[in-house]
C-alpha cells in the first residue's frame, strides 16, 4: 500500500501430480482501485486448502484456477478504502480475496446464498473481534473447515454415545475439528494421521482415545487394535488406501462421510476407489459432503464452536507461513501432508 | 424315491474365476431318513442365485460351500414323510433344501429370525396354492429375490415420482422386480441389461421407459441419452464398470443401493471399486443392502406383490432347467449372464 503496489501469486504453469513452488510466481501489480459500491481490503491471512489443487487441475466446483491469473483462496482482512455504505474503513471482513495482499470486493447482495456466496468477489463482515481468538480462526475452526467438520459429524452422521468414530487427517483443519465434535457428542474417537508426532497431539491435545499412524507398516493391524469393536462412523478426508483399510473394519450399519480425496486431487486421471463389498456386507451408508450445502448454518456452528472454545472443549492449531512469498512452499507442504494444523499464510 | 436313492450335486473342486459344469458332480446317496421332529421333503424347484459363487469361494455370509458336500440353495417342495406335528404329508414348504431331490428338514423354532432362519435346515409352509402362480415363484418374485428388490426400492431408497431410477441386471430375478416396483411408485425406470433381446423385454414386457445394453461400445453415451436429467436412483446388482459409469451420471443427492457385485464373486482377489469422487460432488448416498435384514417383512411384500400380479403390474420370467443333472450347467449360464429371468431348476 505504501508503495502503491499489490503483490499477488499467479499460477505459472500446469501442475503434474503434486505441485512444486516453481508452479507459481510472485508478481507486483498496480494497487487495484475500488469502483462504485466496492471496497479495497488489505488481506491479513490467506487460507491454503487441499481443494485448491483440484481447482488448479480444473476439476473443482468452486471454479478452475487459470494460468497467469491470481490464485483464488479465502482471506480475512480489513477494509482500507470504501465506496460502499455498509463497509466503513476498518471493518474486518472475510472474502475470497485470493493469494494477494489487497483485493477489491463488494458487499454480498441481499438474499444471495449457496456456492455463489462463497466463490464470488464478496466480502462479509466478521463477528466482533475476540481478544483470545485471532481472525485467522475464521479461515479454520470458525469458518469453512469447521463448518465442514460439523456438517459431517453432527448433521450427516452423528455418532451414538460410545460409538467408535474414526477420522483421517486427524490433526488437519477439518479432521481435528470433526474428531473433537464427535468426542463432544460422546463418541470414542480414533484418529488417523501421518506421523507419530501428530498422533501424540491428537491424543494429548485433542482428547482422542487413540491415533494411528498410517505410514506405519502395520497400519491395518494398528487400526484394528484401536477399534476392537470395529468402526461405527468414519469421517474421510483422504480417500485412497486409508479409506480401503477403514472399510474392512466397519461395524454393522456404519456411516461413512466422504469429504476429501487427497490422492485424487494429485492424479491426472480418475483413480479407482476401494472395494465396496464391505459396504454391502456391513449394510453401511456412505455419504458425500460438500460444505456449500450447509452455509446457511454457519452462524449456528460459530455459536456452538465459540462456546466449546470458551469451555476448552475445542482446540485447533495453525501451521503458519509468513508473507505472501511463502505461500507456494506452504501449499506444497500441505499437499504433501507435511503441514501440522490449519495452513494459514500471514500476509 | 421309488429307487430309495437321493440324487445330489456336490462341489467337486475349488473354483477359479467363473465356474464350469465340471466343478460339480452328480451323485446318488441313500434316501435320508427323518428323525424325531423332522420331515422328508421332495424338492420340486431349486433356486440358482449369483451369491452361490461367493459361497463356493468361502466369502458369503450364508456360509461356505464345502468340497464334496451337497451345494446349498433354496428349494420349494412337498412333505412326503413327517415326524413333525406341524407338517402333515402333502404340505408345501420352502426351505434351504440344497441341490438335491430330497431333503430332511425340521420346523422353524418359534421366535427364530434373521439369517439363521434362512441358512438353517428349516422348512416353512408356503401360503395356499394359487392356480395361476407356480410354487417356483416363492424362489423369485414372492421370495428372497422379490423381497430384495422391494427392500432396496421401497424401503432403502424410494424414488420420487418422476425421478430417473436405473437398475442393472434389469431382466434378472432381482432387477426385473426392482424396476417394476420403482415404476409402480411413479419413477421413470431405465434398465441396464446384457443383450438387445433383454432390453426389448425390459421395455415391452416390464414397462421400463428405456433399457441400455452394457455390452454396446457406446454404453456410457447411450445411458446418458436415456437419462437426460441424470440419475436420481440406482439399484446396483453388478458393481464393476457398470457402477462406475452410472456414478458419472448421478444427479444431485442421488441414492444408490448396492446389492450385488458379480465381478467380485468371480474374482480370487479383492477388486478395486469405482472412483467415489462423484459421490462427494453429487452429495450422493450409497447404501448396502442385505435381504436378511428385511425378512420380517416378507409377508407384507408377498401381499403387495400378489396384488400387483393380479393387476398385471408385476411380471416375471423364469429361466428353467429340467432335472437336477442340469443344475451345474444352468449355474454356469447364470454366472455368465446368459440366463434370461430367474434361474430355476425343475427337479
Amino acid at each position: 500500500m505504501n508503495r502503491g503496489m499489490n503483490r499477488a501469486v499467479l499460477l505459472r504453469r500446469a501442475v503434474q501430480g503434486l505441485p512444486s513452488a516453481e508452479d507459481f510466481v510472485l508478481t507486483e501489480r498496480p494497487m487495484p482501485v475500488p469502483g462504485p459500491g466496492e471496497v479495497l481490503v488489505r488481506n491479513s491471512f490467506l487460507s491454503l486448502d487441499p481443494y485448491m489443487l483440484s481447482a488448479i487441475k480444473g476439476r473443482h466446483m468452486s471454479g478452475a484456477a487459470d494460468l497467469d491469473q491470481t490464485m483464488q483462496g479465502d482471506t480475512v482482512g480489513t477494509v482500507v478504502g470504501s465506496n460502499d455504505a455498509v463497509f466503513a474503513i476498518g471493518t474486518r471482513v472475510i472474502a475470497r480475496g485470493g493469494w494477494q495482499e489487497f483485493s477489491v470486493l463488494r458487499a454480498l447482495p441481499a438474499g444471495a446464498g449457496g456456492i455463489d456466496t462463497l466463490t464470488g468477489p464478496y466480502a462479509r463482515p466478521l463477528p466482533p473481534a475476540d481478544p483470545d481468538i485471532a481472525d485467522s480462526a475464521y479461515l479454520g475452526v470458525l469458518g469453512m473447515p469447521g463448518l465442514t467438520a460439523w456438517a459431517g459429524t453432527a448433521i450427516l452422521a452423528p455418532p451414538e454415545p460410545g460409538a467408535c468414530f474414526v477420522v483421517s487427517a486427524a490433526t488437519g483443519a477439518v479432521g481435528s475439528i470433526a474428531g473433537q465434535i464427535a468426542r463432544n457428542l460422546g463418541a470414542r474417537v480414533v484418529g488417523i494421521a501421518g506421523s507419530a508426532e501428530k498422533c501424540v497431539y491428537a491424543v494429548e491435545a485433542l482428547g482422542f482415545a487413540a491415533c494411528v499412524n498410517h505410514r506405519a507398516g502395520d497400519f491395518p493391524e494398528q487400526l484394528a487394535a484401536a477399534c476392537p469393536n470395529r468402526i461405527d462412523g468414519y469421517f474421510d478426508n483422504v480417500g485412497g488406501r486409508i479409506l480401503d483399510v477403514v472399510l474392512q473394519r466397519l461395524a454393522l450399519r456404519a456411516r461413512i462421510v466422504l469429504c476429501g480425496m487427497i490422492e485424487q486431487y494429485q492424479a491426472e486421471t480418475r483413480l479407482p476407489g476401494p472395494s465396496l463389498a464391505p459396504v454391502i456386507g456391513r449394510r453401511a451408508h456412505m455419504m458425500g459432503l460438500v460444505v456449500y450445502d450447509h452455509v446457511a448454518r454457519l452462524a449456528e456452528w460459530q455459536q456452538l464452536a465459540s462456546q466449546w472454545i470458551r469451555e476448552d472443549r475445542l482446540r485447533w492449531r495453525e501451521d503458519r507461513a509468513e508473507t505472501l512469498a511463502a505461500a507456494p512452499a506452504a501449499f506444497v507442504r500441505l499437499m504433501q501432508g507435511q503441514n501440522f494444523g490449519k495452513t494459514v499464510v500471514v500476509l
